[in-house]
Order: C-alpha cells, then sequence, then structure tokens
C-alpha cells in the first residue's frame, strides 16, 4: 500500500533561505523563470524570478556545464551552484551556476519587457495581456499588499469573536434592488447576482452575533470611471448589540489600526518596493455630512448645489480640507441624507431627514459605506411603506426582524479602492486583478 | 474635531470572561438573546444566547427589578446581575439578575422551536427558515467548523508560500466550457459564470508560482442529489515547480493535518457539541483508479460495466474497502482515464489513456479533483485539437503558455462537502448556509 504522509522539504531552496546567509559558500539547487539575461561575454547574469524576489546568478563560461545560447527568457529552469556574498548583487547575495536544467521553454518572445523596473505599457496594454504584465515584479507586488489586506481584515475580526460566514451570490432578490443588477435564468426562474451580501449578514447577525465576508459583489452600474468596476471584492461586516453606529465606525478604525502594523511587518519588501507610506490611522476625524459640505464650501469657495448629495469632487475637497487641517489621510463623513440611503437604514431619530450612518474617505474617495439598520419589524414594514416598496420576495429578510432581531449595524469595503489608495494608484483597474468594466470582459 | 480612535472595551462581559472565573461573586452586565425561559414559580431561568454559547441567568421574584411577564422569547436584552458558581448550570456558572433591560423585541412567537438540543424540523422546513433555524446552538456549530475548515485552509498555505488571490466571477468563457454554465448579458454581451477559477489559478502561476482562492463557483447543473449544489464555495490551489502531481497530493494531506489540529485546538467546543470524531490523516492511503475499481469489483462481488468511469456505488465501495482494510477516512484515486479530464489535464506519458491526476475521497464520497496540469503550449494546443475544441476565446489563458509557464498542478475542495463528512452529515444542504440546488433560490 502506498501512503501519502504530508508536505516534505524538497531539495531546492528558497530565496529567504539564502538570504538568510545559512548557505554562504555552499552548494545549492535553485528553481525559477529567467526573469532576464545579461550576457557581459565571459559572464552572464541570468536573473532568477520566484515567489520571493529576483536573485542573481552567475554564468560563467567553461565552467557553467550549459550553452548560453540555449537559454530563453521565460523558460523556466533548475539550477545548481555556490552561494556568495557579494555586495553588488541584489539583497547581497548570487549564486555561481554549475549546472542549469531546462524545466519548459516558450514558444515565443514576451510582447514587451516585464523585467523592467517600471513596467512601460500603457494601462490598456496592461489589461489586454494582464497575466504577462503581473509578471513584472513591482505590479504583482500591489496583490501581495491587496492580500495583507484582506488577512488583516479576516485576523482582527476574527480576534473581535467574528464568524465568517460564505452567503449565496445567485438570488431571487438583492438588498438594493432597481437597474443596477446583472440578470440570469436560472432553471428557468428570473435571479439576479447580488450587489452585496446585506439581506444575508444582517440575517446571520442572529445567529453569530457578528459575522463578515470577503466575496465578489457585482453590480451592472454604466459608470466609466477610473474608481467604479462591475465586479470587485467586498470586505463586509455586520454587528449587534451596538451603542450607535459609532460602535461600527470604531471597529472600521481598529481594522485599519491592526491592518496597517501587519503590513508594516508582512509586507515591507513590498511596500518597499513601490514606495508606499503607510497611512495615519491612529484617529480618524468624523464629521456630519452637512457639516463637512458647509466647511468645504466655505474653505474653497463652492456653492452647495444640491444640500442631500455629496459629488466626487466635493468628497474629494472634503479629503483635501482634513488633510490641510489636520493631516487626515481618512475621514468618516456621518448622518447622510435619508433619501441617499436604502431602506433599512436607520434614521436619526433627532431628524430623520438624516440617517445613523457614515462614509469613510480616503484621501477625498469613499472606500465604506456603513451605518446602523432598523432591527425593529414594525419600524422597517413602516418605511418600505413609506418608500412606496413592496415586501414581495423579501418575507425571508423581513422573518428575522418578525422572531427578534439585536440592533445592530455593519459595512463594506471596497477592497481594490482601499488598495488603490494604499499604493497610490489612481485607477482602481490598476489594484484588481482582472478588471470588469463596460468594455472588459477579458481575460 | 471629534475623532475616532479605535475599539475600546464594553461595559458588558463575555461568556468566555464569566468562564474564566474572574468574575466569580462580582456584579457584570451583560447582553444576548433570551433563548428560552424556563419559569419554576420563584425563580425563573432565563437562558441567554450569545455567540459564544449559552448563558444561564436567574430570575429571582421580587429580587429582581423587572416583571417576567414582560420577558419574550426572541427578544434581546442587557442584564445585571452577579456571577455565581453553580454546578448545575451550564459550564459551572450563572447570573444572578438584578435588572433586566429589553433592546429589541420580536413581534410575532418563532415558528418552532431553536431552543430543543437538536432541532425537530424537516430538512425542508429547517431550509424554508434558514436564518431561524441557524439560532440553534447546534445548527449554527457546523458553520464555526467550516470557519475553521476554510481558517485552516488559508494558514496552512500562507505558510508555505502561497498568495491569495481573487478572480472574477463573470467571464466570456469558462476553463470546463460545456452546457453546465449559467449564462447572462453582460452589456449586450453574452457573459458565463464561472465555474472554477481554473485558468485564473493557472495564469496566476506564471506571476505567484504559487496561489489559492476561497470563492463561490456556479454550476448550472440539473443534479437533483445530496452531494451537488449549483452554487458553492470551492477552496482551490495551484502551485508551481512540482515534480509530479504526488506535490499536489502532499499539500492536500498538509493541509488536512493542519486543519485537524487546529480544529481540535480552536474548536473543540463546537466538534464536542456535534459529536465529531475528527478523522485520522496521518497517512492517506493512494491507489490508481483501474485498480481501486478492480479490488472492489473482488471483493463486494461486482462487474466492472464501464472500465473509464467511477459510479457514485463504486466511490462509496472504494472508501469502505479503505476503511475496513487500513482503517483510512480519506483515499486518494489516482490516474482518472483521459477522456474523463478537461483538457487541460496532463496525461501520463507512460499511457496517455490516463492521466497524472486523482480525486480524494472522503469515507467514499469525492471531495477533491486535482492534478497536474499541461504547461507545454504545443503540448496543449495538440490536445485542443485532438479533443475538436476550438481556441476562440481563450486565446489569453493559452498565452501564459506561449510566453512559458513551469510545470504545475492543483486542486479545487467543496467545502460543504467537506464539512459534511467531517460533522456526519449525508445531504450538501445541512452544511451550506442558504443552498441553491435545482428548486431552492431563497432565502
Amino acid at each position: 500500500m502506498e501512503y501519502v504522509t504530508g508536505v516534505s522539504k524538497k531539495e531546492t531552496v528558497e530565496i529567504s533561505e539564502i538570504l538568510s546567509g545559512d548557505f554562504e559558500g555552499k552548494q545549492v539547487k535553485v528553481n525559477g523563470a529567467v526573469h532576464t539575461i545579461r550576457d557581459m561575454g565571459e559572464v552572464a547574469f541570468v536573473i532568477l524570478r520566484k515567489r520571493e524576489g529576483l536573485l542573481q546568478c552567475v554564468f560563467e563560461e567553461g565552467k557553467t556545464k550549459f550553452d548560453l545560447k540555449e537559454l530563453k527568457e521565460a523558460s523556466t529552469i533548475e539550477v545548481e551552484g555556490t552561494v556568495r556574498a557579494e555586495h553588488r548583487a541584489p539583497n547581497g547575495f548570487e549564486v555561481r551556476l554549475d549546472t542549469i536544467r531546462v524545466l519548459s521553454e516558450p514558444a515565443e518572445q514576451l510582447p514587451f519587457a516585464i523585467s523592467k523596473w517600471k513596467l512601460q505599457t500603457t494601462l490598456e496594454t496592461n489589461l489586454d495581456h494582464r497575466a504577462i504584465a503581473l509578471r513584472n515584479v513591482r505590479e504583482r507586488a500591489k496583490f501581495r499588499i491587496q492580500e495583507g489586506v484582506v488577512r488583516g481584515f479576516r485576523d482582527f475580526l476574527y480576534s473581535e469573536g467574528f464568524t465568517e460566514i460564505h452567503t449565496p451570490k445567485i438570488g431571487a432578490k438583492s438588498a438594493e434592488g432597481g437597474a443596477n443588477l446583472f440578470r440570469l435564468e436560472y432553471f428557468h426562474r428570473p435571479a439576479v447576482l447580488q450587489q452585496s451580501p446585506q439581506f444575508y449578514k444582517q440575517m446571520m447577525v442572529g445567529v453569530f452575533d457578528r459575522v463578515f465576508e470577503t466575496a465578489p459583489v457585482f453590480r451592472a452600474e454604466k459608470h466609466n470611471t477610473k474608481r467604479h468596476l462591475n465586479e470587485y471584492t467586498s470586505l463586509d461586516f455586520e454587528m449587534g448589540y451596538i451603542d450607535g453606529f459609532e460602535d461600527i465606525m470604531a471597529m472600521e478604525t481598529g481594522f485599519l489600526q491592526y491592518t496597517m502594523k501587519f503590513l508594516e511587518r508582512d509586507y515591507a519588501k513590498e511596500l518597499k518596493m513601490l514606495g508606499v507610506t503607510l497611512p495615519n490611522v491612529e484617529q480618524i476625524p468624523a464629521v456630519r455630512f452637512d457639516e463637512a459640505k458647509q466647511k468645504v464650501a466655505e474653505k474653497y469657495h463652492r456653492q452647495i448645489r444640491n444640500p442631500y448629495d455629496l459629488e466626487p469632487e466635493e468628497e474629494a475637497l472634503i479629503g483635501q480640507y482634513y488633510k490641510e487641517e489636520c493631516g487626515a489621510d481618512f475621514v468618516f463623513v456621518t448622518h447622510y441624507p435619508s433619501k441617499k440611503r436604502p431602506f433599512y437604514a436607520m434614521d436619526d431619530p433627532a431628524d430623520p431627514t438624516y440617517t445613523l450612518s457614515f462614509d469613510l474617505l480616503y484621501h477625498g474617495l469613499e472606500i465604506t459605506t456603513g451605518g446602523q439598520r432598523i432591527h425593529d419589524y414594525q419600524m422597517l414594514l413602516d418605511k418600505i411603506e413609506k418608500r412606496g416598496m413592496t415586501t414581495e420576495g423579501m418575507e425571508q429578510y423581513l422573518a428575522v426582524f418578525k422572531y427578534g432581531m439585536p440592533p445592530h449595524g455593519g459595512l463594506g469595503i471596497g477592497l481594490e479602492r482601499l488598495t488603490m489608495k494604499l499604493v497610490g494608484e489612481d485607477n482602481v483597474r490598476e489594484t484588481t486583478l482582472f478588471p470588469r468594466d463596460l468594455s472588459r470582459l477579458e481575460p
């Protein structure tokens, strides 16, 4: 009988092992992709690309048992050689090659140079050849940082007693309703793709008190901007037994504080590569919606055109205002007008024109919408009626309120937008692995 | 200026804090849902349900400042009282109530008793009232264990150098193609929902060497069985620089070993509640497809009807065989027939009728399909041609092979199936939060 007993150590070593210094002067086996070859005549530098970074390997004519002419960029190889400290090599170590064994070869030359420090293509070309463009080490570094953000979100929420859930993306009805839904046929029944896990995460507050999900959401919006996508990853949480929506903002601030420390510790290499300065999240100013509008109108001499809406330019100016006034990278804008929020938002008892809700702006861009939700069954029915909406198809959602729900609230964070602002990009497609927009359905 | 500075400690305490013993004899504030009320006359037991479990609170006539008649099951409340050690109370502690404050009230009585140890409803009723049924502590415990499995998967793979990715679920084309696709209109273009992240995770092997994703997949299969769903959570990984598909099986075994230990340590309460005995994953037998068929045919006196297919009954018998012969809970079945695997599967050079692939069976149920993939561009084109398929729409997928890919392979694990087998259920709907099947699109 043959048995599989788990992962055993391979003969090949990783870059981090080489950089530890333990292998200096020793013979090692390493594999990787040929990132670039610099032929200097007697010697050639073969730069290997691996998940942990780049490794300089030195080919020596007459010593390395291989014909350099046979080696192509984008081949994958396994090499053997001796580790030497070399202060001119990136990271201070290189491998002097004895042998090269080719594992795989490309059929054609790369369509553009991915080994440049900064990829010199248009965004269009980058996205058309996405899987190739991402082989550039700075391009891929953005997605390592994105990983760190998601890990930070989950790890922080686990530690705060949240349970992770997986809710369905195909449904009969969606939380916000309206025209922005992708529709499909589900075994001869009309169905939609969920715009958010809103209904489900609220239902699950009655089960686990605190829940979160990190999953795709779908919006059939016909926006063609630098900050909109039709599919993105939403970091959602919902928590019960809150004293007010301030608890939600506190939890988000806690997440940001945890995550910036986590990135600093575990993703330092990528932060350095991209020249990222992490934002200040020790304290985040909070300002009322109407007050924020007033402040930027005064300071930047703008007329308030619509007192119940925030234009993108106003958001940008609010960001600018708080950067200038108190050095803040983030600002919570609270008490959004009721008519701009979904039916389930809790109106402010002090003035029901406004809601107990907030957006979080990061350098003037909305990256989060959140707030307290209505938990009383009758209040929810009344608001649905007042809006002229129907309860049809919402029976199961409404049932959780009928059978008792704690005061609760939550938020949704756009992962790609948050990553974009973190790494200093200005188009959300730059920090989306394979973006979906009005014109892009591939790759 | 108002600032949000992060999460601060609440006045209310959690069950784990009470059970630590630190609060014995002390006054505490606790909140939760009224799970059940047992009125004994002079005293009443008010059982609070919280995310960490149940807490016995003792209402004493004349002492507790509240009219018990006002208290409803499924209300949420905040209470104040004194912690007492009481060996008859669940977990050894109870709270003697001074005051009760109602936070929210249900509009109607629950449709069925959720406070019973085992929920006594049909699966149909359970799923029709899913968000209510899950308030039963054993029902919800299954999803805590599910959380543990996902965490185990991610944490183990992070430690093995994998990068987490988020790939699009709407696309122009899907990996397996065929009739089992949900179709939708994407801004006047035909689109599909992804059956698996197969193409994307392979593309990303060229970027990060090792990648994984935990996300929904969609299958428009018209199966109506206990083990099929039309939407489920797939735990996928793909890794480069493998020496063979055995590396994939080793990595999966490592994941299972790590995760069982993790569940044992961090989810012991839920395991105990559900009476789960964790499976043996120290060593997992591996047997060839044809050999497995032969073995069960001989031992259980079955005729082999189709040498190139494995019927569900045969899978069950293979599970039984290895349980009986060597006490194994899992078994890898390797070298599936090429005609039963997708075009991208690597054929066995020793006999191209078979592939370098495997399924993992857990007590006779397939929970994983995996294997080595073709990494050579020309080999891939040849196989596509041999199958009479078209490369149309696959240009971007094929490009990564054209521009060089390491030898690689990977797998996909059905999260709900794995959870179902772990907790000893026999219908995958039992371990799916909100199942989607031929007839169920709600809640």
